[in-house]
């Protein structure tokens, strides 16, 4: 079987069972960061590591600096999702020999902008050559307290479902400078019980149905709510991926007093309730158009 | 400026006095972890990530088994370089849409396999696609006790250098088969103050000038008693690479003793003294044939 017949979701299925596991672990492969336990008490540690390959998550005439501060964000996003302080960061930059210094210093030097907008310190740095396109990765280490790290397993039938920002058409820009929503998640941690986010990186048509898988639960979708960014479709806001937005669930008796609270302190950056979970598996699931799914064909 | 007329260190040199450092950093990226405090009193964390690309470090026809070892390998070595413990791997890999499920599975073995042999636990794993060669990226965090781990920058002059293993010929096979030197490492900084220690992953003649110029000192090699590998000449061993083997140096007066107690514990592996630092910086440095440097013609 070709990869491109699998997918993602299903590669990873395959993979992950045959890991091994042990006390430290409190949360392995499969959500946005790995949780161990470390030896500060009340912490947990996370770990995440991220890619972006030219060709795939962006073009070779592509600004550089933009490309490290994306390579930088995305893993940031993930941290975002999980509500962790992120601090160190390792680089592997994989690189054709025909690309010149300026283009690798220019991608350095968006790798430590984004690194220094959240209090990161690029603690490595590693370079391979490839016979085809770039490669740059991103490994991320942090903390988050044991009582406030989010999940996506943690959902609610009848949870209300929220996302910040707005959705669709990142191309061809956006998804090379988006802010990492680390302020914003710290802040819903800090005053209210979330019980799952994660980042929207693939669309929320493909990820909503993995924070309800992971949480055992369905979901119902407001496709007529959804915050569209200027000039989008509802499919595009569904479908396009890279918002690097929060989606989330949270009691829907918090909800009132969230979106209250949340106009107040970032009035600038929407909050909206696009939906439920509920109750059974698959409510719903079907009719969503699906977003971005790596390896597969369109 | 092509990357191919500027080799790895030059570059490194370039990009990394721009990145950001904090206290929490010990030694920020050049040397083979990053070391950084952690938590835990008289403990410091080690970070690490390495990547093999297709191409380069393997064949598309490898062994994918092999090629997993391998991946998971590199980083355990550097590890071993600095004498630490490894705890927590990070994978992700990049590949092809022509790729076989079964292909990645058996990479997955190989990463799995080499990770229980040395009790690390892989807790995050990632995949994109590339139109391209495969790259499998591995990150390491784990600990070193405070006063156990080594550099590359505490060689003296007059230390007595020191190879563990057989040098030379690692292709066509022990550059995929090859054990991190973890455990012989671990031995070393209990029994003995190692000044300044690396893996030799790019060849004894290009890794020995990077010990040295990291201690400011020069050196003297004797080529004529390097642990060869069956078949193999001076040359090879100076050149080859990919030997993961550890190169340290230690007092002159601690030598004798080193070399009973090594082969006690260690009797089917060789310890070979194979020259010394030099107090004056670019002492027969110039006889070396060159290792292998990423992105140079050779």
């Amino acid at each position: 079987m070709k990869l491109r017949e699998i997918g993602e979701d299903r590669l990873l299925a395959q993979l992950l069972p045959a890991l091994s596991r042990n006390n430290s672990v409190v949360l392995g492969a499969g959500d946005d960061c790995a949780v161990v336990r470390g030896p500060k008490r009340g912490h947990l540690q996370l770990l995440k590591t991220d890619c972006i390959v030219e060709g795939i998550h962006f073009a070779p005439a592509t600004d550089p600096a933009s490309v490290g501060w994306k390579a930088m964000a995305r893993p940031l996003s993930d941290f975002a999702a999980m509500s962790g302080l992120p601090q160190f960061a390792l680089v592997t930059m994989v690189v054709p020999a025909v690309k010149t210094l300026t283009w690798i210093k220019a991608v350095y030097r968006g790798l430590e902008r984004a690194a220094r907008a959240f209090d990161v310190v690029i603690v490595g740095g590693e370079t391979s050559a490839i016979r085809g396109p770039a490669v740059i990765s991103v490994s991320l280490t942090g903390s988050v307290e044991g009582d406030r790290w989010v999940g996506r397993s943690g959902g609610k039938a009848n949870d209300e479902l929220f996302v910040t920002g707005r959705l669709g058409g990142s191309l061809p820009d956006r998804h090379l400078k988006f802010t990492p929503r680390i302020e914003e998640s710290r802040w819903l941690t800090k005053h209210f019980s979330i019980h799952a986010m994660m980042d929207l990186s693939d669309g929320l048509g493909a990820d909503l149905p993995r924070l309800a898988k992971a949480s055992g639960v369905g979901f119902e979708l407001d496709e007529a709510v959804l915050p569209l960014n200027p000039g989008c479709t509802t499919k595009q806001a569904i479908s396009d991926g890279e918002d690097y937005e929060l989606l989330f669930a949270i009691s829907a008796r918090d909800s009132v007093n969230l979106q209250r609270k949340w106009r107040r302190r970032f009035p600038k950056l929407p909050l909206t309730p696009i939906g439920r979970l509920a109750s059974s598996f698959d409510t719903r699931h079907s009719k969503l158009t699906p977003g971005y799914v790596h390896f597969q064909k369109r």
